[in-house]
């Protein structure tokens, strides 16, 4: 189980606004019954099994495209740890516990 | 005001852990009065002014260093949207709006 | 085609240089027959098929881990452009052309 | 002295390409004496003291703003190395040496 964050930036969309194009994006993820998610206001965060995210960023990334949306620009970013397991919680929790003491 | 999004990666640590050096980081940036922030699983996000938010990552990468960590990779993605002011929580409202249709 | 740029982190190192571990990394690049690759001072920018891109960062990712290495933060940025073919060198020739008027 | 990499994306421009729009951002970097830079095809690579890198990134991200670019996003990664300097040409050269063997 992995932990990571995908951001994707149309180009080229005319005006500076683009969550529409973003949200046939989400729209990919929305189905996924095996991974979680959440929504940032820079991103995706998801925690599941490495092959399964790079295969649903790939259809967020092409579900990007349309008519009006010719480039994209994708970047997701893995956090791979394999000594143990702690997921999208547990990463915070680890943090504020430091920071109490 | 711009969102912004900081990771912060010391290397090095003998160990697969990195979230007390993480606190530190997280120390510099708490007792910042003009800077609204949300932790999140992969890093954290900040809404402010570019300056005072360059300013502030900075410290918190110059505070992951000590003794132990001689070396950091710092990432800072700036979103600066000048045509309306949305702020994180505009940002996602936006989304969230598109998808409803 | 695409433009990809990869960064591999290896965290929890005895010592902050991690070279002999991107070598591992790189390797798994260099068989590739499909695939244009150049390296730079923070990582590798690849030309070609966004499926084969994504199965040898895959590659890479999962060939920096070994008993030392617990850890890994891989970041993968896709540029991916339908209007017309660019490549590495068009991207930085277009530029290149603009900055001479 | 820290060696970083700066990516500039504008958003809302009326086609695909935006190397025009780069060109500004680029020639806020041209000037610069005490900086040492290199161009990819997914950004720009820079080797100097970090304070000076965070001053002509802004210059850049703000130098990308016009009458047409409205949103930019701009993304800076910090290599600060402390145990010892290797510089741009030194990291390449360190994963060299260790492929060979």
């Amino acid at each position: 189980m992995i932990i990571a964050e995908v951001s994707i930036i149309p180009l080229g969309t005319k005006t500076p606004s683009v969550s529409k194009h973003l949200a046939r994006a989400f729209r990919a993820l929305q189905g996924e019954q095996n991974i979680k998610y959440e929504l940032t206001s820079m991103g995706t965060i998801m925690e599941g099994d490495l092959g399964e995210i790079l295969r649903v960023v790939r259809n967020m990334h092409e579900s990007t495209f349309d008519g009006e949306v010719m480039r994209v620009v994708t970047t997701i970013k893995i956090d791979d740890r394999r000594d143990k397991t702690l997921g999208m919680r547990g990463k915070i929790e680890s943090l504020l516990k430091k920071l109490e003491h």
